[in-house]
Parts: structure tokens; sequence; C-alpha cells
């Protein structure tokens, strides 16, 4: 058993379109904007008007898209239940694990930020 | 001056992989569903591990994507407001506003469910 939390929502852009895509969500959201500590090609919104997280991230190319993080206290089991109920992994590192969902859209699977707000609002799955 | 909230991820999948993507997230985020009422064509998550609201649609073609809702409790002058900071409007019907932010991403306009969620967690916007 372990806890999931879906809180985070992640705009992807190819270089040409970032600077464009991240300022207009910053005023679309009302929101501040804080570079990334771990990852500098990623911008995250301070206080936008959003439940949850909301990050801009600099693909530098290929297409733009919204990627979602899912969060588990347990990544492992969760990519292994996530894959058992029919997501393809696409690449796993260090700090994450790629996949798709059968519709072909790109999640990720993060360790859990174990804060109030995932004590609060993460279910507990597996087995 | 209007209030502006984002809460709503919507899963839009072409007919041909709807129901698998539908039932990989309901899986995936430990939730009931529940189909929708004014739109039969979308199924919305009950419960979900997930901060917000999460909606599964059958767009019958084109490609699989996520897109997100803004909630407004004015949406002619959040439309206005978004254009002016570079969005492009798509569609306008009686329910809602399709656009697309500076970097392609399709987003849409809808009227605000007065719930406490929008009290608590709206921003003021506009003015």
């Amino acid at each position: 058993m372990h806890r999931i939390l879906l809180r985070t929502v992640i705009f992807d852009y190819p270089g040409d379109v970032h600077d464009a895509g991240r300022d207009f969500w910053r005023i679309a959201l009302n929101a501040g904007l804080r570079r990334g500590v771990k990852n500098p090609s990623t911008t995250r919104s301070k206080h936008p008007a959003a439940l949850g997280s909301i990050l801009v991230q600099n693909l530098n190319d290929g297409a733009s898209r919204i990627h979602l993080d899912i969060e588990a206290d347990d990544t492992d089991a969760e990519v292994d239940r996530l894959v058992a109920a029919g997501a393809v992994e696409v690449e796993a590192d260090r700090r994450l694990d790629r996949a798709r969902d059968p519709g072909g859209l790109l999640f990720c699977v993060v360790p859990a930020e174990l804060d109030e707000g995932f004590a609060q609002f993460a279910h507990t799955v597996g087995s």
C-alpha cells in the first residue's frame, strides 16, 4: 500500500514559444514566477489562481503539450501499479518516471512532497 | 474586476482510445466515474486522488490532448483579459469559450461554479 496525489500541471513548450507561454500563464493565473532550483529549465508559478502547482518547462524542441505529475510515496510501486493498469513506461531516471497512458498522453510519477496537503488529499492505493 | 480559478483538467481522447483512457485514469486516480449530464460525451471523476476536478471527454477524432478550464464569474471580461495577454480565441458558444495560449495549447473559459472552493481560492483580476 502506498499513497498518491495528482496536483501538478506542467506546460511544456519548445524554445521558440516558451517565454511567451510562460509569460501568458503568469498573467492568466495572476501568479508570480520562481525559477526551478533543481531544474533550471522549469519555472514554478507562485500563488497562481489554481488548485495545486503550475509549472512551465522549456523542452527546447518538440510540440507544446500539457503533462501531469502523479506524486507517490513509493514511486516504484506506483509505476508498477500504473503499468498493470495499462500505462507504458517511457523513461526512468533518478528523479522521475515518464510514462504514457493508453491514449498516448505523457505523465510522470515523482516522489511525493510529504506536506500537509499530501497527508490530507492523497489516496491510499495498491495492495 | 472579476474572479477566476483554474481547477479542472480534461483528458480529451479520440474515440478509438477514449474508453481505455477513461478506464486508466479511473484506476490511476482511484476514482469513481459519473457521466456528464449536460454533455454526455464527458465523464467526470468522483473523488479522484487529485486537487480539483478531472474530466474525460470523447472527441471522436483528432489527437489525444489535455486541456484546462478557467472558471470565471464574468467570462466575457475574462476572455477579453486573456486575449489582451496573448491568447487567440478559437470558438465561442453558449456554454464556453475555447482559446489557445501563445504556445498553441487549448484552454477554455467557463462560467464559475460559485461554491465554497471558488470563494476561497479564486483570484480577483481585471480592472
